[in-house]
């Protein structure tokens, strides 16, 4: 009830902090037959890796995936994936400081409060690098997904006040990853470096906008009333470090568009009777909570990075007033990074109901 | 599994449909010695009735709430707390030309489609109605808070492109309640009245936002990683009915912003030494998925009302192009009446996440 | 987290109290099109009723099963299944003594202590009576387990010290019900009754045995490592009032046994390639957790009847030993109508784990 | 949804193969601050390991636990604890012929026919060595109770034919660990060792009955109506490899006890006023669901050990009829080093249910 596992049917249950012995999880509910390659595991943790661009902290965590268990002769057996991801690096004397001094719009202080103890090196399991598991365990979902011919795409929106205008279906998100910001549009890519650079002279820190989109899912997947598909992404969304928004859709710009504006016309779809298509899509795909066959997409708004290389004020535990000096390598802008995390956590929402769907639909009726 | 259950600790279970025998719901884990006061629940659920003013559907549902059950002598036992709203009115005669058709922006394809059979009077189970059970759920939930001081004020800050510009702290939250709208900015409220009217006279409908702020939540509540406070809160609201989006503290704004201007910066509290205060809240009261001490507050964005005056074309079971023409009376915006479920949905999550704080923090350190 | 939903993916989550308003429950995760007959609800119900048989108490208690949601023209919805069954009676004067004393093995005391307030009326929510809300949900269970091909019939195998002393497959279970003991072997019936008759004269109270035998469950229900078949079905059955104790197959007396005695030998299954017969059925149809498609059987002990006709010394809540002189109408042995309440939890189980392994198996192997 | 998660609020989710590359677990609800010692924990452990005796299997397992997470310098942060114990011998060769074979009375057959798929190396996921996870998180949740003054003793009171014939009360539990049987009454003890002796030479195995006792659990814990505490203990028993029944308190042979025998009478307790005192113990420390303060005791029967040191007829993976002949080193009697395992489930049990009532009672009443 402490809340380290994510899903129902097919859960994730994750451990570690950042300079800790290691970190990991369980996939428990993965079904039996399905081809665990590790080194798409890797790959997906390479995309969430530090280190990956000029952009982005040179620190090479490495991160190097094992699997433990649950995967037999390259199949999942039906029983729990277990991975983890040894630290390489555990020296916590680079952390010292940390452990005395609560840093702003971090989690230094209300971890201490709750707990009463931390384990402060590097923001332990406060930390982003908690995300590593989400995103193996993602990959595991994305490896079901792709058997039902699912397909999910993230991709970086907006960086700072840089924003790509167009929406999805006028983009080729086959590029994405084309670039280090896995923006689909080069020149606005090319916006977002230059945001970027500016920052990083600055000694300043950027948020942004992920949107995801999700291909391939079948109508009725989703369970009214309370496990909604978009509360469940809502949900998945909300739970990683830094974000401050969701929305599906039409989203808070729906809110000022009349009905008959909004509304998605039906058209009989010639080619299956008794289906429908549609001429819109404001829907964001889910109708009552419940996957309608369209593409799903939504939008995943990023607060900038609370670490900043500029002096700042602050508390210590003893309650006086000090100041720090960051140190050492930080990202600007994590947004570029966090897009295979978006993707791991839509991929785990969406797995938990497809085998809700199978356990209890179709069968009597 | 399927999706009739919220919380974890403190939960509802709900049941009903729009014109079955009645609604309502369980709350399990309530702890014993609340007083559970009727009148206090029947008159939230009159804030969500409809027909409470002349904007909104003059239908008078009555919905008398009967507890049946974990209330002895005016106080919770501790067992189950189950409560129904008969429904006076089971009619179905009405609603004979809604088996046939989808409505379009309705749940209605979507549910034949997951599960081959649906009540389709009113809407059944996808009908806003299933929200009566929320709003009573939550009131119990709301008199658990008050015995805790904690404060939950939901309002109206947008309804289709007119929009409050104040932040809530310039706002006089008392005056909610005052005007039909649940603006507490009474010159905002009159501009909003007028916008309904003008989309009633044109046979459309219209959404809008509201935005909730609680105080007095204690520091510490919340579970790291996945059911981050904000999570649950973004959960539970995505899983109320044309809800399409969420955002707390700084939202989809603050990823515009730069981490220099973001960051809230932390000041010693003279008065309890090792607290802090804050000096801003962009953080919207939790950092790290942990409750900070400071007001929480977060919007959630509403679509417009599927249902509009208008004929609009759509497609029947038979996969057929009809064109509906909606009788009867609708409301041309429930965001107004949206507001106590809001309210309610945020009570669940809080009362849930407070015993799960009090289960197993500050007891060995 | 309170206690009252059993089951995982298929729920039942029961309240109410002995003489309260009602009591009821909601079945979530129910399929849809399963064809939902009040009617043999009603019967399972009066299977359990008290005033059955001049042995059992003479109250009627009636007990009419109200359907309040979930069902839509005879059919199941796939919406969650509210039920209720209103209390006739609520008079509490007769029950005011009780508010002031802890019976001798009854749950007073510790409700009491639990929860610092209870509803003493006739036990409240600690009353045998709460088991008809599970012998309602079970029922449905039933109807889903009938399409499956599912059947499971329980019997007593011991009143007292009267037992049969026959293996169920030495016995015809289809005799069951015809006599008012629910024995199969109708002269170890009769034995029964006069065990029961004797009892009554003494104003004492008796106990017994439940044997349970579950026909057609195929192979592979059952969740290794710690939702096994049979820890559920000990779960199930432990949460009955009175009950002591669970065994299945060979049970206590296996232990006894050594393991050439005791191994169940498997054969060729000459008409099924690759499946197997098996020679015995020591295993009681459950290896690792999951059923071998052989009859699964298990036996439930229940402790006598708490309340007795005699003079007993107890304690009041003031602390004072004060001598209670039981009154009213009390049956003198209850394990013939918990027949019913042990096949409901037993089907609760049995459905609860067929949608588990539909929601993953035999689908990418 | 799968099985592999113990436990509502204080959860242990295990994973792990026989001859994978390790085993371990996740412990998530620990409360911050407990003491962890690995080395407690290498004790447990070390108990469970076979090679002990001469008795048990002269296999040296070796089995050396590591904390991956959740602990800071000595205590437990609040965050998930992960552990492994990563398995030194992944030979798979000397169970190649295991793969192609049903072992009678073991769950190859039915791993195969549920998952279609599945690791046969040494019994893969259903070996008994997966109970080593259990052991570890059993031994953290100790370290909680052992805070609480909660002790738990489990010992051997059966193995095969012999059986210890006093009461629990008229032993002397602290002896249980000074001899390899784990049997406080050293006569007793001598006369197993006898039996296993004779088993041994015969090429047969033995099963047997463990007690347990549980000292200082205070009033209140349990949930009722499903979550009795007795349920919980009975569903953690029966997940136990082997293990065939369950029985509290009076257990199977109070069902034949009469009601004025049965009852335990209550005693105001001098010392503490609106206290019980309780003349005899048959409801073995739990009313209703709920602990009484009593002593709690139960017992658990287990099976003999399935692999056998003859030649047996079973069926291949084709349904051919085929001998085996098993080799390498077996236990002819688990029982004693199943010891450490009952306690592990009984202390998972019971931190559960103390977090559980620490959640929400005494608070407003």
């Amino acid at each position: 009830m402490a809340g380290n596992t994510f899903g129902k049917f097919f859960t994730l249950t994750t451990f570690g902090e950042s300079h800790g012995k290691g970190l990991g999880g369980i996939v428990d509910g993965c079904p039996p037959g399905i081809k665990i390659e590790v080194d798409l595991i890797q790959k997906e943790l390479n995309r969430r890796r530090p280190g990956q661009s000029k952009l982005v902290t040179p620190r090479d965590e490495k991160d190097r995936i094992e699997i433990l268990s649950g995967v037999f002769e390259g199949l999942s057996t039906g029983t729990p994936i277990a991975f983890a991801v040894m630290n390489a690096d555990q020296r916590s004397n680079d952390y010292n400081e940390l452990s005395k001094v609560f840093r702003p719009s971090h989690a230094d202080y209300t971890y201490n409060e709750k707990y009463g103890i931390r384990d402060h090196r590097g923001g332990g399991r406060s930390s982003a690098r908690e995300t590593l598991a989400r995103v193996a365990g993602g990959a595991i979902a994305k490896m079901i997904l792709e058997q039902l011919g699912v397909s999910i795409t993230a991709y970086v929106s907006q960086i700072g006040t840089v924003a790509i205008q167009k929406e999805y279906t006028a983009l080729d998100l086959s590029l994405t990853e084309e670039n280090e910001i896995r923006c689909p549009d080069h020149e606005v890519a090319a916006k977002m470096v230059d945001e970027i650079k500016l920052a990083q002279v600055e000694g300043d820190s950027l948020g942004g906008i992920i949107s995801c989109v999700i291909k391939g899912v079948p109508t009725g997947w989703g369970e009214p009333v309370f496990d909604r598909l978009q509360a469940d992404f809502a949900k998945g969304m909300l739970s990683i470090n830094a974000v401050k928004g969701f929305e599906y859709g039409s989203g808070f710009a729906g809110s000022a568009i009349k009905g008959s504006q909004h509304n998605d016309v039906f058209r009989p779809d010639p080619e299956n009777p008794g289906k429908v298509l549609f001429e819109t899509n404001r829907a964001g795909g889910i109708l009552g909570g419940i996957s309608s066959g369209q593409d799903i997409y939504f939008r995943t708004a990023f607060k900038p990075v609370a670490t900043i290389m500029r002096e700042q004020t602050t508390v210590d535990k003893e309650g006086n007033e000090v100041t720090i000096h960051p140190g050492g390598r930080h990202d600007v802008c994590v947004v570029p990074r966090a897009v295979p995390i978006v993707e791991a956590m839509a991929a785990l929402v969406l797995v938990d109901h497809y085998l809700r769907f199978e356990a209890y639909q179709k069968k009597f009726i």
